[in-house]
C-alpha cells in the first residue's frame, strides 16, 4: 500500500509499503516492522480500516523534529471504513481512538487505557499511523460515524475530542470568565467546546483572520496587541509557546484553573512561584472522549470544516506536511 | 521597642525601633514607615500583640536574599498576648493570620482575603512583622490559643495551617498512596497532616535523623538513596529544589495530583510535557486555615515541639537567623 514513512531522519512516500509490516500482535496492537503476520487474538480483535481522509496535527510535525523518537507510518487523525475485521464492523464508516492499551494493567482495567504505561499510540509510539491507504486498529478503539456527519467533519473527531477532554476535568460555571490563548486549530476547537458550557469565553490570538473564524462561533475575540492584563477564572493554554505559558500564568485569578492543552517537546524556563502564591490549579489535558465529539458534530453544535486549509493526495504528502508546518496554517488533510 | 529590622541590605537589631513607625492605617493594616500614628477605623480594629515566641521560616531567609523586595521588621510566625485593642481581646493568648486584605475587593468579600491583590503580609509585604517585642495585627486576623496548647506548640500554628491547606484543596481516599518529598519542617508537618486522612503516606528525604522524627508519627519513611521509581496518587513537593520538583513530577501517576508547597523564588528549567501527557493536576498551596491547625494541636493529633532546634533571645536574633540558614536546621525560635 501507499504510505508516508518516517525513518527517524527522512520522511518518504513509499508506494509499496508492506501492510504485513504493520500487522497486529495478539494483544491487538499494531507492531511496526513486525516480520510475520500473526493473527489477532479473538479476545481483542483488530480491524483493517481503509482511510478516507487523514488530518495533519502539530504532533506529527513535532515527531519530524524527534519527538517521542518514533519511526513508522505517521498520522493519527482519520476517518475511514472497515474492510477487514469483526463482521459487525465490515463496511462501516469509522473513526478510531489512538491509544492501544495492554488491556492488563491497572489503568486499562480502570478504563484509562490512554494512560496505560505499555500503550502503543497510533503514529506516535510503536504503532503505524494513518498517512497510508490502510491502518490496523483494535476494533475496541473504533467509533461509528453518524450518517449526518461528513468525512470532512469526522476527520476532526480526534482533535475535537481533545478539546472535550477539558470538560471531563473541569466544569466551568455559566458566569465564569474563560480565556483561550491561541487562535490555531486547537484554540478554535477549545473555544467552541467551552462555549457550550455557558461560560463567557474570550479567545486571544495573533491572527485577525483566525480570530474572525472563532468569532463566528459566538466567542468574544481579542488581538494580542490589544491585550490589557486582567484575570480569568479559567485559562486554556493552546499556543504551545513559552510566551503563551507565561501570559497564561499571569491571567489566572488566585485559586483559578490553568489548562495546559499543548504537548510541548522542549524545556521551558518558567517561574513556578505564581502557581504557589496564587494557589493556581494547573491541569494537563490530552486525548479525550470520542463519543462527546461525535455527538457535538452530529448535533451541529460545533463547526469544523471552515478549519480546513487544503486537501492533498497522499502522493503529495511530503508537500502537505511542509505546507502544514508553515506558521498560521489551518488543518491540512491527506486523501489516499 | 526591640526589633530585628531588614533595610533591604542589612539586618539590624534595633533596641529602640519606634512602634509609631509600625502604626495602623484606617484599613486596619500596619504601615511600615508611616510617620503619623493614625487611629484604626472602628470597622476594622487592630490589636497590639506582645510577642511571646516567634518562629523563623525559610521565607524570612529568602527575604534576606531579596524575595518580595521587603523592608521592615521581619517575621510572621508568632504566639503572643493582646496588650491593646478591642476589650474582648485584651490579655488573651493569640496567634494571627498573616495576610491583611483590603476588605473591599472580590477576594476579600469571598473570604479569600489571603488572595487580596492589595493585601499586606506581615513581615513579607508592606507590613512590619513579629521579630520584635510587639506587632500590630487586625483583630479579625487573631485566633484564640486553647489553654492546653503551649506557646511552644502555638508558635507552629502558621506553618501547620499551611500544611492543612492541602486538605482544603484535595481529599485523599484512605487507600491512596501519598508521597511527601522533603524531610524538613514543612515536609514533616505535611506528612503528619496527610496521615490524618487515612491515606498511606511515604516521606522521602535525605536526612536519617529527620526521617526518624517523621517516622515517630506513624509515617513510612525512605532515604533518597534507597528510592526506587514508582507512582503515587498524590505527591507533595516540600523541598523547594529543582531536583525535588523533577522527582515529584516523575512520581505522580497519570491523572494524579502534585501539590506544590514551597514558594520558590527562582526560575526553574522544567519540562511541562509530563504534566500534559499524564494529565497531572498541579496545585499550588500556600497559607491555610488556622482553626484546623489549632484544633489539631488541641486534640494532640500532631506533634510539633520535637521540631524545635533552639530558642534565642531577640537580641541574639542575627545569630538565630544565621543558625536557621544552615542546611538541615530545624525550627529556630526567637523569644523577645
Amino acid at each position: 500500500m501507499r504510505a508516508l514513512y518516517w525513518d527517524g531522519r527522512e520522511l518518504r512516500f513509499e508506494p509499496n509499503y508492506s501492510i504485513a509490516r504493520s500487522r497486529i500482535d495478539d494483544r491487538g496492537s499494531t507492531i511496526v516492522g513486525a516480520t510475520s503476520g500473526r493473527q489477532p487474538a479473538a479476545a481483542n480483535p483488530t480491524a483493517l480500516v481503509k482511510i478516507h481522509l487523514a488530518g495533519i496535527c502539530s504532533t506529527d510535525l513535532q515527531i519530524l523534529k524527534g519527538y517521542m523518537g518514533f519511526t513508522g507510518v505517521l498520522g493519527h487523525e482519520f476517518v475511514g471504513s472497515v474492510s477487514e475485521g469483526p463482521g459487525e464492523w465490515i463496511g462501516k464508516r469509522v473513526v478510531g481512538e489512538i491509544n492501544f492499551g495492554c488491556g492488563d494493567c491497572d489503568n486499562c482495567r480502570r478504563d484509562l487505557s490512554r494512560h496505560c504505561p505499555n500503550r502503543r499510540v497510533m503514529g506516535i509510539v510503536n504503532a503505524d499511523g494513518v498517512f497510508a491507504e490502510y491502518v490496523s486498529v483494535p476494533a475496541a478503539n473504533l467509533h461509528l460515524v453518524p450518517d449526518n456527519v461528513s468525512d470532512e467533519e469526522a476527520v476532526f473527531t480526534e482533535p475535537l475530542a481533545a478539546a472535550f477532554e477539558i470538560l471531563t476535568q473541569i466544569q466551568p460555571n455559566p458566569g465564569d470568565e474563560v480565556l483561550v490563548l491561541g487562535d490555531g486549530k486547537l484554540g478554535n476547537l477549545c473555544a467552541q467546546v467551552l462555549r457550550l458550557t455557558g461560560a463567557k469565553i474570550t479567545a486571544l490570538g495573533k491572527h485577525e483572520d483566525k480570530l474572525a473564524l472563532i468569532k463566528k462561533s459566538g466567542v468574544r475575540t481579542m488581538l494580542l496587541n490589544d491585550w490589557q492584563p486582567r484575570l480569568f477564572d479559567v485559562v486554556v493554554e493552546a499556543t504551545g509557546s513559552a510566551s503563551g505559558l507565561e501570559l497564561a500564568l499571569s491571567a489566572v485569578r488566585p485559586r483559578g484553573t490553568l489548562i495546559l492543552k499543548s504537548t510541548i517537546a522542549g524545556n521551558y524556563q518558567v517561574s513556578l512561584a505564581p502557581i504557589v502564591i496564587n494557589e493556581i490549579n494547573v491541569i494537563g489535558s490530552r486525548c479525550g472522549p470520542f463519543a462527546d465529539a461525535l455527538g457535538a458534530l452530529m448535533a451541529k453544535q460545533v463547526s469544523v470544516t471552515p478549519l480546513i486549509e487544503k486537501v492533498y493526495s497522499l502522493a503529495d504528502g511530503i508537500d502537505a506536511l511542509r505546507h502544514a508546518a508553515r506558521p498560521g496554517t489551518k488543518k491540512v488533510i491527506l486523501k489516499p
